[in-house]
């Protein structure tokens, strides 16, 4: 089993971060490769950013079919081009919103999102309601801290303690997922602190379960139905630089 | 007033069509102008023609709003770059499937989407949760042609008054909304042949229903939210040919 | 084209505001025109008011149509008798509700209406739960201020303020609707004051979204659905004073 | 405990068919009364026959609460004045459509409403749609016969019977519930038809299950809620005739 | 009319209790038996006291058919084994939730239940998800007290009054549920304390609610539909102790 | 990672397809086993099999804790005991019905079930609401085969095929999950047969979903969320033959 785990930005310090990651969750016999964007944004963070990452996301999807991969993460929570992605491949496409979301809905009733910052939050409510998660989500809050400063590992720590603490007690959550594929290492502590505090429930990390979902429907012998992704027709199209 | 009308393809035969179009809708002391993209694809029928279709979008959009324009259309059922749109600018932006969406639901309780293929469904659907309409539509229905051949008009006409019908009869649509904004300049021939079939009910379409309601929003002095669509932060974004 | 306003309520003074804010919002080439009842209440602040209201507003749409006009308005927020008079004319009808909320989705994701008394509150919910609006609106909220006391217009703005600020704070609110039709001519200078507060967004004006929806909708060349709106059987109907 | 049923047409041939119908459905101790309009429609099939009936009805109303009656029974499918009656008196209220969709919902998961005609299922999803009973709902059928011609007993029970097949075969339904009160006294062979078709199904009618849930409701010491149906407020109020 | 009430737990101490009350709201002419559980919990306060008290509350079902009685209240608000004995039986079966949830909702739009303990939050939500009646429920809220320390009736009474207002105030909430089938006998005072403090609502007790809808529902010759609950099959079945 | 499946049912026979079916599926370093029920139904088929199901389910979970099992699989489409077994235990429980569906969820937007029989669809209903999944599923379909006959392999999968064609013609089916555990072994078949038709999507069989979500849950560090599923309160509870 082959994946290819594209980090949907330019900045190539998180590639290093996904890497070690990946070290960490590795599955013995599954081959991982991680590549990062030639063109698109630092860092995802509004519909904007999203939308001029697409092209070059879907341009190493291509690649990665071709390279012979089983399946490809496409490692942002907004899910960005996962349903193009699905349509001009056959391979198993996951971002990092679903799988967290279908892990967590698995674990408990009344799932909290906990984000970076204000503005993806409408951009998160669409993903809720395009897949039709809207009864299983309590809130979607945020610790204001853009994704390239999550870096400060402490100060993320803390401010997911608090977002997540607020989100059981005002929000009624039972459920937290990490809302930003940047927050990675954090969900262990977090677990554990948040269960010292009283409250024994599973924190999701949305890379880890996506590589995991990525990984079960490959082995199920599974991939993106051709009805709800279906095969894109042929016809000029012109790219920059062409 | 002054209003760009944005096509998101390369192909420049739409282009002039729509300057007819417009011509015959124009309202007196409004200034329009037409644009299409210099890269993208020849149509949008799939998410991935959108995803490429996007970034020339918002190049466009951007320099709208320096040009002193007071409102865009994206002129496509697909809303490609609305939100994002949005984001950047503090134009009145909408594309061609929220616009008659909401003039269809001031007209009657059920309405059926009639659109060009198959494939867009999915993304149609997805709009229509987005924009929480599901108890509205009815019905998503497509009459089997290609953007690019809906030039042949006369079949054009009789397969949308035949998806109509099927749409009254085993959807109990009481709206028809025209799912493509290539389907230009012939709603009011199928308004009459409905009626005269004895389905007198209002369909909508989606360009001319975009112009107005352009028109609309921005003769009430009123622009999207920013608390919706929040600026963007300043940040590292590497072009195409960059 | 040509147009009536028709104010559901017997007390005059509201024709004369009707009037000045019409003759402000004029479209060049319309013809206005405003009526009161001359049965019915002196406001309507309850489901009864509304009941007792509706006989004569359908008295006046069955005289405007037969005056001529294209089309009415039913101006109150509560939508009074507009399904019926849709029913018994072929006019575009609009009420104070529908347009305003319309115009609102296609401005943001979260819409907050700021009604004037708690009582009316059920009806509000009544129609949003109606028109398949309910995943839209975040909060409907009041100024606890009587109708025929809304003439106290600074009391009334500051009251709005405060309203859409605890909108926006609390319940997340990106776009507020002004609830009832008799707050007319206070949304700039809302919008105004929130933007300074730090909120950029839209406000809507019920009595001027009825007015543009109408006259774009009659510029389509649209009607309310005659399958939604089936025209009524002849019958014996006793009116009172017969 | 007095009761009093508000036949709410001026057709007084209904008038008796409830009398006979109270006399075999009357509980011991229960006083029944019963009454129709001196205005409004000879029957109610659309909005605008609701519209014109609500005024009277409420004056009943009125008058049925100083007569010291303990609840009516608005005799309609529409729920003709329902909510203004509950603000205007502090007597249980119930219509004919929420007390039989309330017993359904008590015995079976999918309800199918069969009713008379087609121009009547709008106003009656609306109903579904306040109500919150969506879900509940897998069809709203109709037998195409106008309520004064109900009377042709035969026609409509085998109406209702292909009705109820078709609900049952193609709706998946699992409860019928008759959509118009005037459906008197057909229910029980109804049942036994569709039992002997191979559906052991509840077949609810609209006037005994009112009749029943007012009872109950009364004998439980409970009124409607005053925080959703607050108190009118004192005003001017201009009457016909006045 | 024979009604069984089947108190499902085995502390015999709710059982008189039950008797008690029964006797206060017994209808002439109507012949009641109460029977608790052999196996089983001493209270159901988890969906495991749930799972182990069905078994029993069936073979108490399936003898109270043979007994010749009407119906059976499987008395408690988690409704344990309703579906399975609708399955089994021919009679009319209720349990404790649906027959205050339908009640309440003919008495008011927004309704919240006050239940006992937290842990039994999320089975009652799944029981208004599976009842869809989501769009009526504003809140679920617990006093805290486990079921067998609702003896102490005074605090039971403040709990729930102070539960109430929290409701009313917080939740929008217009009408009160009593969340357990152990809180006998207080809903009147509730009510007029509530009252006293300017709330005249409806405070639903679900022992009497589904007392009088189990009379109502038999008085109306209704049976639960047999196409929701279908007949179980014959085949292999061991019980314990065989 | 240790992972028991308890087959719920006292039928031997499925057990040794269940240990055939797992020996296929096994991952390296999992260790398994296999244990069916000492008392309950033959098969499940109707809320009361599942009734007398539950209670084993429950004893054989309590000792597979004490076994030092990681997880446990509940092998039955109706997730007997799922929520009860998870506030009894510390470990990672799912049934037969989330793991295929939330794996569904991530392939396609509109997902039929086909089951086996039409009495088990109310209950699969129940499942799909309390999930929160309405808005994904577009039908649920049986084969009319009673899970005892399940082992006329050749019966099963020409009614699988015929099911499935029909939920992708007439419901707009895009992903088929196979609505009980007993269908083992068939998808793949399946997805070829339906890919050779034309129809190229992704068939999920529930018993290898779940197994891959439990394993990639146990992998993940995760447990179901404490605050959904509350620990039981230690009470008298009395067990048959006690």
């Amino acid at each position: 089993m082959k994946i290819k785990v594209i980090v949907p930005i330019i900045a190539k310090t998180f590639e290093d971060e996904v890497r070690r990651e990946l070290a960490s969750l590795a599955t013995p016999g599954v081959e991982y490769d991680v590549e990062s964007l030639d063109y698109g944004p630092a860092s995802i963070e509004s519909e904007y950013d999203e939308a001029i990452a697409v092209p070059d996301i879907l341009n190493k999807v291509y690649k990665a079919e071709k390279e012979g991969f089983d399946g490809v993460i496409l490692d942002c929570f907004g899910d960005p081009g996962v349903r193009a992605a699905r349509e001009i491949s056959n391979l198993v496409v996951f971002g990092g919103f679903e799988p967290p979301m279908l892990i967590a809905a698995g674990l408990g009733d009344k799932i909290a999102i906990v984000t970076v910052l204000q503005e993806v939050i409408p951009m998160i409510n669409g993903l809720i309601s395009k897949a039709g998660l809207k009864d299983r989500v309590a809130a979607v809050r945020h610790v204001d801290i853009p994704v390239l400063e999550l870096i400060d590992i402490q100060k993320l720590k803390d401010a997911l303690f608090e977002q997540s603490v607020e989100a059981i007690k005002q929000n009624h959550a039972q459920v937290i997922v990490l809302g930003c594929t940047g927050m990675m290492g954090v969900s262990n502590e977090l677990m554990e602190r948040l269960a010292e505090a009283g409250y024994d429930i599973p924190v999701v990390d949305a890379f880890a379960a996506s590589l995991r979902l990525t990984e079960a429907t490959i082995s199920l012998g599974l991939r993106p139905s051709k009805l709800t992704y279906m095969p894109v027709r042929a016809k000029e199209r012109k790219w920059w630089g062409e």
